[in-house]
């Protein structure tokens, strides 16, 4: 497999406050071309350090792509330094100053004269046409190796790369390909999850296997390695069947769907509607279903009933099974669910109560003791969760449980009506 | 100012789904004891690789950070890679063996054999304890520069920056150190705020100024060289007060207080209650005020009134204002906020309406239109913005706008009844 390494050049990434993200777009889609990253450096606006970078990356690697530094300012250093490294010129090219000054025309306004420093190419370098920005960005061939030069904003770099650098780096590759599928579960702890896979993804030589425990769920992704890119979903397909086949319904998404719109498409197709009413998620969940451009054709309202008056005012729990149970009790759940689904008139109405913490936990009831209430044509039900994780952690997880509450029940109801054939992979 | 480079070690950081978050720690811990970082190396559990970035490290920058690679198993080659790039051994160090032993004793399980190799340490160097996990870091003195070895798991290594590197590093220094402060705005674009601002704090030529538009504000970062904790203060102190001079109320915090934390510690001060009411951003503000400790003292409750039906039903908006003046209108919205009011009690009720897109938007009320209502003891009024950005940030921004008005329009009552001495600074 061909190595990369990958240069981001700028000052500002060496503070605290900006982290360098466009290089871990690009360790994927050099993965799925068969080229891998071995090394990344971040260097500043510092030509002897950027220089020696580029000089020693070129020794080790086969492919080095620097991003940032092309601007028009003097701090922007990476054209002149990267010729230098290689030890070439810098060509002015008339007619990619035209374009630069064409470009400022479009927009109304005259090209500044500094700006002319962007139309200046590494001898023998190939410029690439930076269709969101004025600065081009350079393809290099030199003494076997392959030196990319782009700029630094993802919305230029990324359709830079694709358009220009991905077919002439695939010749590069040595013939194999990377996809990946991302595969979500819900309800499973990560060591859970890998105890039942691990003995299935284990078998694939050509897969790499990595486990995330986000916020929120357990995600698995496989990266597989073929010789095209159908016989990569290939071996993908039948992984993700067979580790389907052992985990069953707490795989909500193998395609990257996140829950709330697993949620929202399932809800659209049975053509049903939905109401939240939220204690401790605080409309958080309300938020994640209205994440979802469209959400309005199936949600039709969510309370936040944070106050116990509320809870009695505004959805009808009776204070007596408050004052008996407690604000954070199945009781209280059922009857916030109920008291939703009558007052709203929709056909699923969830609820959550729950200790977020950091305070309010008892011995019975620890921080993180969160009940979930769903009430639909069937009845009115509750879970009893208990989530690890500080106040932020649980408040997500708590909402992940209720509508994975939601998905679970809409499942279970097609399948008591033996009607809808549906299929998560 | 000396000069420093981190080292992230772990192949799993060349991965697409990795992030090296510590080096942003660091940099800014290094930068408060005046130590400047000017490289950041990543690599992977590559012997060669890892030994040329030490190496090279050394020769370039006073002070060498490396993070990870310390585990017990084959794929941790950070402790014996580093002795070889010094040329020198690694030497079996009993007592940390026992240590080591009595650590997995006290969680009640026997020592692997394996982890016996974290006992041993580069010769010459200074074991560091790390009371959060098995792997001691290391303290190497060569030639002139420092190395340090620290673990990668974050509440590994931070404590024992802090405890073990921290002091070490203070001696090294210039003698000069670096504090920052971070003044957030709501309500004024990046070029707006640093039009008003530059004129001042271009002036101090010992602080480093960078602004950032996060999704829901302008923040300032002001990072201040001095020659002590309080001349640095007092810089900061009066960088901040002429800069709030300047930007008067849009200046919502200057000591990290989140907008729902203003906002929340305001009302809790006042005494008073908040409730709210709303349509795009979906349960977002509720999500964002809840997310405060201790909230539920002065929030009553949201509604999440998506549908028009609810819109009228929950908040008795009647049907006709919607007719007339549709959905999203200040009509709408003063309605919403009057009617949330009303039937909650609270003290202020904060209603937002508005199109976060990707559809609905028209030439009148185009995308990123939002009506912000509030209503309080004093009546109830409207505002109009226009937010750009996706449906994502334009949520955001409208969740963040809500919050604001409602903070403007407390401090306007403070004013007007001529009472609390509310100051910003």
């Amino acid at each position: 497999m061909r190595s990369a390494e990958i240069i981001a050049v700028g000052s500002e990434l060496l503070t605290p406050e900006k982290t360098d993200t466009n290089s871990l777009w690009l360790t994927e889609k050099l993965g799925e071309i068969g080229i891998s990253v071995m090394l990344k450096t971040i260097v500043g606006d510092d030509e002897p350090r950027l220089k020696e970078a580029i000089q020693d990356a070129l020794k080790r690697s086969d492919v080095v792509i620097t991003t940032g530094g092309l601007g028009p300012t003097e701090d922007d250093i990476t054209r002149q330094v990267t010729a230098k490294a290689l030890g070439r010129e810098l060509v002015h090219r008339p007619e990619l100053e035209e374009e630069l000054r064409e470009r400022f025309r479009r927009f109304g306004r005259e090209m500044p004269e500094i700006n002319v420093r962007q139309a200046y190419v590494i001898e023998g370098a190939e410029p690439l046409a930076n269709p969101n920005g004025s600065a081009p960005g350079l393809f290099v061939e030199d003494a076997g190796r392959t030196l990319v030069v782009l700029p630094g904003p993802p919305r230029e770099l990324k359709p830079m790369f694709e358009t220009h650098v991905r077919p002439r780096l695939e010749r590069l590759g040595d013939g194999m390909i990377v996809r990946r599928r991302v595969l979500m579960v819900a309800g499973l702890g990560e060591s859970a999850v890998d105890e039942k896979i691990a003995p299935i993804y284990q078998k694939y030589e050509n897969v790499r296997t990595a486990l995330l425990f986000t916020k929120t769920e357990v995600q698995v992704h496989f990266y597989a390695r073929a010789e095209d890119v159908e016989s990569a979903e290939e071996v993908l397909n039948e992984l993700v069947e067979r580790s389907v086949a052992e985990l069953g319904d707490a795989v909500f998404s193998t395609d990257g769907e996140a829950m709330e719109e697993v949620v929202g498409r399932m809800l659209r197709e049975r053509n049903e509607t939905l109401a939240l009413a939220e204690s401790c998620t605080g409309g958080l969940i309300g938020r994640r279903v209205t994440e979802v451009a469209g959400s309005s054709d199936y949600f039709l309202e969510g309370a936040i009933t944070y106050s116990n008056a509320a809870k009695t005012r505004v959805l009808g729990v009776p204070a007596e099974t408050i004052e008996a149970h407690g604000a954070v009790s199945a009781e209280t759940a059922e009857a916030m669910a109920a008291g939703m689904r009558e007052r709203s008139g929709a056909d699923h109405a969830v609820s959550v109560t729950g200790i977020a913490g950091p305070g309010g936990g008892t011995e019975e009831k620890p921080v993180g003791t969160v009940f979930i209430g769903i009430a639909n044509a069937g009845g009115v039900r509750s879970v009893r969760i208990v989530l690890p994780g500080d106040r932020y952690i649980i408040r997500w997880r708590a909402s992940q449980a209720a509508l994975d509450v939601l998905r679970r029940s809409l499942l279970r109801a097609d399948r008591a009506s033996g009607g809808r054939d549906y299929s998560l992979t």
